[in-house]
Parts: structure tokens; C-alpha cells; sequence
């Protein structure tokens, strides 16, 4: 990676926009806290993590902008910018977690200067604990991956996707570090291709073999006993385990199962909401037609033609065999995983 | 359809161009038979039924431009032909039947140009019989859809197809022809887009209500109960009824037997390959790997990005629900079944 995906710059936020990726390198300075909404929103930064990092800066460039030296006042406002922060985007737990870390940091300031001061610490703060957790992910995961093996991978989970090191993309790539001998399979991820848009540009960039491959060859690899395992990353884990994650890790799960291949899920404890016991409470984003419709703005389609484009779906937690953590892996029962873990 | 997809002019057959659609309706007059071997190759004309009846036309135009009069010699000229045609996809079943009914009628000519008239009668004979077939097809299986069913369907199998009214694609529009509120979920198959291109074309012309969907959205619907039933066609079909079809339809099988939907497969019985015991021997393309790192001219992974490009997949016996044929509906066992229906 020549320079970090997203980088503070003390009164902006400078992010490789991932929409022109792999065409080209464009980096973009976001100034404003809506600058950095829209870029979620138009995805031109996307992962959970990385959502989670990027609202949480939003918040603090929103705050450095916020006028009043009135305390109460600055914390309406502050409220009502996190409240479009929050509406970029409905499913990664990350976004609310960073922003509601970010509200705690600045009620706990006892002037607008001190408020101010802790945005900003309290985001470079979030932005290191998630990047020092997905190197702790990596590390562990790592483990789980035999010299040899073909590692199956869905959309984009690396660098880009996380402001660190990388959750699912990660574990690859430290383990091909470590000397394995790791060969991978990356699924395209229509509809925003972003397994054949970023992750090849990222397993380029770290000299690891792979094969990209479209969503619906899974099934055929496995078939052929060429893959050992599925690691993929999270949008939202539920208190039992089950998985919100980009559209298409479900039918991986149901193939994993079908072949007898290990399913692991690779994220750091920010992912996990404990408000939900279950993953059907996870609220589904669904993204706008024209993703299905048009790729890189060629129509594939009749004009006309009613679309479905839900961007993540639901694995039951009964089809992972485990789930990667910063603090540790856990495995069934989740619940009782995760509160050990705390 | 405003014209055939298929239509023999005496002295040259037109095809309707589906690498075109749906931007275009553009057909192209094929003269040689060399054109059609392109045409074939190119994926001008595609689908299992298809491929066989333009390769007989082929054969039979091939047949009338040889100019010996030697019968011998004659003979040996349209082997060389037939090479050529075979050459042009390994996978579909029907292209190799097609092309040895030829053959056997021309052997059964007593001089060359009663074998020029049987060529040609011969590929009509086989155009109209295989057109019948698909028509039974899709009358026979529409039984098998009942009212107000949503219907998920892989790649393209209606007119474009078959050069016939459509296998499962056709069971759909039978039954929405019979007043059956039918929803189609019409996957959008990568690479090449058969399902958004060709299969939204068909069923808008047909007035029926559909959603296309990317491929890994299936397990979605599926999980979400609604998909009623799955319903594909096939390239070749073993003795033990293992499917050789559009890559995906495999994975397709195995979302539809973890949701307990029925899965079906309807196929012209000249689809089967009767000198074939298991899936496992029927050849599978490799087709270019631009196909997948290119959509209609646009890159859409980084240069340099290796890629796998299988077009079929074996789905095995113990995964289908039911196969129809024109000749009736079968069930494991499926070689008993093949047998009964002779």
C-alpha cells in the first residue's frame, strides 16, 4: 500500500476512493463532515471498520466546525451532525458503535475547547484500537490456516476496508507472511465487484497468488475439493453468532456446510451489537438499482427491468464454524463466546 | 419475439445476434458454414437446443457447397465440415447429436445430391423436432408450477435458447400463459449475462412480472421464503441424470436442497448423453478469462489479474428434484427413468 487508505490530517480527512479503484490511485481530502457522509454513502469508503473510523473523524471534523462555546448548545449540534452521519448507511454496527463512542467522549468534555479536543483524540483513538485490531485478528486467524491451502474469500476485507491491516483479507496475508503457501480465490462481489476491483489490487500489491473468480464458481471449486476454507468478514454479528455481511456470504456458508469446509468469519468486537440476539434484527441496506443494472456505467440490462439489490444478507451462526477476534476466537455457542471474551 | 431467433432461408440461415441484445435486435445472415461455427463460438447463438439445430444447418449448408459429385468424396469433404462444427463447444450434448444425425443421413444418400436434399431436410426435420420438443417441455412442466409460485430461473433458456419455444424458461412462460401468477427471480449470471441481457429481454417481451437478480442473491431469497421453486435447463445430462449446465446452476441445487425447494431441470431428450454413466466425465469449457475481467469492454480488475472461466458446472443427480422431458417427467432413479421413457 503506497500511502494509508485513510489518513488524518488534523483539520481533514485525506481517503483513497475506492470507486475509481483499481483504474486509479485518487486520493480525496474531505474537509467537512458531510463530505465524509457522502463518501460512505457513494462508497467511496466502505468495510465496516473502516465506515466505523471515518464516521468517527466525521464527528470529530463536524465538531472542530461547531461555533457556539456554549456547552449544551454545541452538543444539540453535535447530535444533529451525528444524526447524518448515522443515515449514510444501516447495517455495519461499527458506524454506530464509533459514533456513540464519540458522543460519550464529548459529553464527557466540560467546555466546547476540552469537547473539541476529545473528538479528535477520541477518533485517532478509535482509528488505532481498530487498526491494532485487525493485526490481532490477522495474527490469530493466521493460525487457522494450514501451509498449503486454498482460501476462498468474498468481497473486500483488506487495507481498504478496514484502516488497518485488514479483517478476513488480513488472516490471507499474514499468513502467506508467515511463509504459507497460500493460494486464494476471490469472488468478483457483483454487484460493486469489489473482490475484483480491491481485493485483487490489494493481494497484487502483497505478491499473493489468487484467482479471481465469479460468485457463482464457489460452488464449483468446492465441488472439485479446491478450497480448504471461506473467511470472510462482518457488517453486524448478533449476540448468537449469526452474521450480517456482504450479500453473497450466505450462499458461501450453505456451500461451506454442503462440502464440508470450514466457514470462518473474521471481525473485530466492534461488529458485534449487543443489542441483538438474533441476526434477523439486523437491518438489510437496499442500495439502488442502477448497482445491478449498469457496471461501470454500461447498461447490462433492459431499460425498464425491476431490480432486487440488498447489500448484505444473514448467515446463521450454525454454519460458522468460527469467529475471529481481536480478543480471541470463538466458536458455538456464541453468546457464551463473546461474554467470555469481555 | 417479433422474428425467430432461428430461421433457415434455403441457401443461408438467420440468426438473431444475442451478444447484441438487448441494446440491439440485430440478425445476421450466415452463409457458411464456417459463419456458424463463429457464430457458435462467439456465443452469437447459444443454449443447448439451439447450438444442435444451428449445427445441423451448418452441416447441411456445409453439405451444399461441396462440389464433388463423388459420394466418397463427398463424404469425407462433409467429415472435414463436421470437424469444424464440433469443434466450436465441448459441452452441450446436443450439438454432437445433431451433428451425427447428419452424418447418418447423409450416409443413407445414394449420390450426392440426394444427400444435399437429405442434409437439408434433415436439419429442418431436426429444427421442428427439437421445437416440438420444447414446447411438450414446457407444457409438461407447467404442471409441475402452481399458482401464484415465485420461480427462480439461472442463465437463458427460452426461445433465444432453444430455437423453440424454451425449455425452462418456456415451462414459466407456459404457465404464466395459462393464468398462473408467476414470479420470475431471473438470476443475472457472470459473466456474460445471459440471465440480465437475454432472460429479462424474453420475459418483457412476454409480459411477465420478474426481478433480476445478481447471482449470490438466491440464498437470500431462498432464506427469506421466496423462492417457490428453482427451475434451469441443462448443456448435458448423464445416465444417472447428473447435469452438466450454466455455471451456478450447481450452487443454485445445493441453496435449493438446504431451503427443501424443489429443483428442477427441463431438457430436450437429446440432451442426455446415453454413452455417459456419471456428470463427472462430461467436459467442461474453459472459456477467456476477458470474459470475467471485462463486462461489455470495461475492465473491471486490475490488469494482470489471473482468472478462472469454467462455463458449466455438474450438478449431481441426488440434487434434482425432477428432470422434464419432452417425453415426460422423470425422478431417480434417473437411469430407470431414461430407460422408460425410450
Amino acid at each position: 500500500m503506497p500511502k494509508e487508505p485513510v489518513e488524518w490530517l488534523g483539520d481533514r480527512l485525506r481517503i483513497l476512493d475506492q470507486t475509481r479503484l483499481p483504474q486509479e490511485e485518487a486520493y480525496l481530502d474531505l474537509g467537512r463532515y458531510q463530505d465524509i457522509a457522502s463518501a460512505i454513502t457513494e462508497l467511496k469508503i466502505r468495510g465496516a471498520p473502516a465506515i466505523g473510523v471515518c464516521a468517527a473523524y466525521a464527528v470529530a471534523l463536524g465538531g472542530l466546525k461547531i461555533e457556539t462555546r456554549a456547552r449544551a448548545e454545541f452538543l444539540k449540534e453535535l447530535r444533529g451532525i451525528i444524526r447524518t452521519i448515522t443515515a449514510t448507511r444501516p447495517t455495519a454496527r461499527n458506524l454506530f458503535g464509533a459514533v456513540e463512542r464519540m458522543l460519550r467522549a464529548a459529553e464527557a468534555g466540560r467546555d466546547t475547547d476540552r469537547i473539541k479536543e476529545a473528538l479528535v483524540s477520541e477518533a485517532v483513538k478509535i482509528h488505532a484500537e481498530e487498526a491494532a485490531a485487525t493485526g490481532k485478528i490477522s495474527q490469530l486467524g493466521a493460525g487457522l490456516i494450514g501451509d498449503g491451502f486454498s482460501v476462498l474469500t468474498h468481497c473486500n476485507t483488506g487495507a481498504l476496508a478496514t484502516a488497518g491491516y485488514g479483517t478476513a483479507l488480513g488472516v490471507i496475508k499474514k499468513a502467506a507472511g508467515q511463509g504459507k503457501k497460500i493460494k486464494v480465490l476471490a469472488t468478483e462481489t457483483r454487484p460493486l465487484l469489489q473482490g475484483a476491483r480491491l481485493t485483487a489490487w490489494e493481494l497484487m500489491k502483497a505478491g499473493i497468488p489468487f484467482t479471481l473468480i465469479t460468485d457463482s464458481m464457489a460452488g464449483y471449486f468446492m465441488s472439485r475439493g479446491e478450497v480448504d476454507c471461506v473467511i470472510v468478514g462482518a457488517a453486524r454479528i448478533a449476540l448468537n453468532g449469526d452474521t450480517a455481511n456482504k450479500l453473497g456470504t450466505y450462499t458461501l456458508a450453505v456451500l461451506a456446510k454442503e462440502h464440508g469446509i470450514p466457514f470462518y468469519v473474521a471481525a473485530p468486537t466492534t461488529t458485534f451489537d449487543t443489542t441483538l440476539d438474533k441476526g434477523i434484527d439486523i437491518p438489510i441496506e437496499e442500495r439502488s438499482p442502477e448497482e445491478v443494472t449498469r457496471i461501470q456505467g454500461v447498461a447490462i440490462a433492459p431499460e425498464g427491468t425491476r431490480v432486487a439489490n440488498p447489500a448484505f444478507d444473514i448467515t446463521p451462526h450454525h454454519l460458522i464454524t468460527a469467529i475471529i477476534t481481536e480478543r480471541g476466537i470463538i466458536r458455538e455457542p456464541y453468546g457464551e463466546g463473546l461474554r467470555e471474551l469481555k
